[in-house]
């Protein structure tokens, strides 16, 4: 049971429509499945919040995946022998809803969420089908935990990533959870206070209902209007009427 | 003459109506009016092209006002001679989109940034009409300016803090300009590069159109919808239907 | 009593000599004196280790000080009524360890820490006597308090800042205590149980001593060895025998 | 020619001593060795003046390795199929001065550069032969290149994990090279004017030389002093004088 009462009664409450929403929940751990992932733990908030509302969730863990380093939408067609991406990135785009998860070392995001960002950033020469930057119209957020420090850290730089490749963030839309400073018991270890935190499950439970809100709205509205940030049209120069797409760079 | 061909047809061209939205401009500057400062230069884009739409425009250096250090609503309360903030916070929460600007001082967003952060801060206990924290239902965004490096740091911290405060944070919500690495020209002096850099003006020019698009829609739908991110109910225990205010914290 | 048993201990036996060394403990807390401040509270440990090893301690609250906005040396010369910075700098240059301490504040170190750290970089024209930056030859590290999370990233920033204006950071230069995520009990509180905390204890005190090895051992040297490092050498050109001190800038 | 004919005079002339010293440079590009790294590009200047001044080098690119993720010493023992990292931290453990090198990404360090990192951290548990975590005693640097943005942000990151874990920061240890901001030429590219910035390569070549200086002092003092920062004496408590191995963790 991953939602206490509160956090159920809203799913059962809610008269707000969700359906035909996707959520894809991606846990940047170290861990392979089926490893046991403290971050995963956390996670089984959001994902039973979008469950219960009739959102499609999928999960994935890259570190399950052979996804090569480097910055091209293909790395094979870069030397790399193998690549997941192509493939991960069709879930990605097959989302409203992106949440990330991470765990924290040495106060910064995984290396597994780094590349994760890398590959996402690596498809920022495509746009969609108004010319706008891929991920537009889709709303994302994150979700840390560690047994120490650098919730907010890794955050900023995750929300950071989103926004700046076109996702919408709502408000709220980090949540984590940390224990006293010092090493000690990590979000599911026995005795850590993480999963009855109520600090944690309050902003995990308003960040799950901040992206179905937004998320909703942008879907309803056909995604961010197209207009003032096409970058096909300023590609194209001052004649926005007539835009010429071999100026697409 | 902020804007150049390009963003002016966008302006003179666009059907999307933007009537009854406010926006103020927050320039962190460490120059007091009226000295010249390169934010401020960079912030002329967004602040034309709001004004070209319809959107009453306000702005505000900090710098400016005997803002006291603390993170209480009012610090005269606390000890402090003066503090401006009581009378400042009504100019923010006045506003559909918030934008702030910072220059960078060795990689960091300016102390009166901070300050300002730390003052939006200070009003965390209160909650809007729905019962969600204050600043639910607006859109922020930043702009950012140095003469060699540390926009994108800037960006995560200042956007980081918004959305954590209860804005929305719309697509490419960052925009900024630096020139190569090492100490040289600023924005604004002569042979900087920076009026006329296309990434900066585009990145500016899309920003500016995403924060009036997030912030029509919001204002729309009346706010971000009141459920599952209300602090009176969550705080009020398993009983939504009966939340009791006295449980607030 | 600020120091436990094993850390009085280790005052007591140590062999290592220390005199002729001195400390500059900087609170960069939000509240004047004498309002009780938690990063005090810590900054207590290595101000009685230093104290009890024979090191001068001289302590500052910027906030106490009128120390005015801005990256000049003196900014009344930039139209400031009062500024501090010019009387406090000697201070800090006067101290051979600079100990920065901040609390948090969404995260981030607070604005008097990065207003004083403002300063200092303001100072970064000038050079020693052997031409190289003026804060060469000595020592820094950082102390961090908060109730939740982000000693890591405020350490990050500070100590970054500390090596590129031209302090060595000893190892395990930082230190700090925060409870579990959300908000609770501050450092100096009831219950907190930050001065009991043996992580915080342990890392405050190996910062304390690093600091004065380090410290020990570049006093011992003169400071940093002048080659390779001089900024009045390397303006001047390559004709590295006959220095043209008119090149500086 | 890596070297100017400043630099290259510098090594000439100099009458420190620096040999029986040694260097890894460990360049966390995303591409594979023999393809073409900015980041190898700008670590040239290091290498020749350590080679020039009789520091052994030796070079590694972490993604040509099979370093599995995770946080432990060898992660053959927790799951992985192959790890490169046992036999690679022995090189890192060889050597007297550690230069990170990292290209940026969405103006963060690379995925390669953070789990060399994290890897390193796994070895947090192990003491040297003082009872010091066990990278005490040598001295550390990083080299940032991008065609953009984050040269300090990154280095903030790496510097602050690099005296986490024990390694010394000399001053200004921090070195890079972004050009004007936005998608540009990167530092190799024809008309990038990084190799001939004035300001990136002295920055660089007083890293190099800080970073000489530092190792040279520590090595001839045996390392930092083994008193106050002894984690085995720690872990033993109070009675310092016996300190009991057996409690160590």
């Amino acid at each position: 049971m991953a939602l206490d009462e509160r956090q159920q009664q809203m799913c059962d409450e809610r008269e707000h429509d969700f359906s035909h929403l996707s959520a894809l929940l991606v846990n940047c751990t170290l861990k392979q499945t089926p490893r046991r992932s403290h971050t995963a733990g956390l996670m089984e908030i959001p994902k039973a919040i979008f469950q219960e509302v009739g959102v499609e969730v999928e999960e994935m863990r890259p570190v399950d995946h052979p996804i090569a380093p480097g910055v091209h939408p293909d790395m094979t067609e870069h030397g790399a022998e193998v690549d997941a991406w192509p493939e991960l990135v069709e879930r990605v785009l097959d989302a409203d809803i992106l949440l990330l998860g991470t765990p924290i070392w040495l106060g910064e995001r995984s290396s597994e969420c780094s590349r994760f960002i890398e590959r996402l950033y690596a498809m920022s020469g495509q746009l969609n089908e108004k010319g706008q930057y891929l991920y537009y119209g889709r709303v994302g957020g994150c979700v840390v935990t560690g047994n120490e420090d650098g919730v907010k850290h890794c955050a900023m730089g995750v929300l950071y990533a989103l926004q700046h490749l076109g996702y919408t963030v709502p408000p709220q839309a980090d949540a984590g959870w940390i224990g006293e400073v010092g090493p000690g018991p990590s979000y599911l270890d026995d005795g850590s206070g993480g999963p009855e935190n109520d600090f944690t499950n309050r902003n995990t439970t308003f960040m799950s209902w901040n992206l179905l809100h937004l998320a909703r709205m942008l879907k309803d509205a056909g995604g961010v209007p197209g207009y003032g940030n096409r970058r096909d049209r300023w590609d194209a120069g001052c004649d926005m009427a007539f835009p010429n797409p071999e100026h697409r760079s």
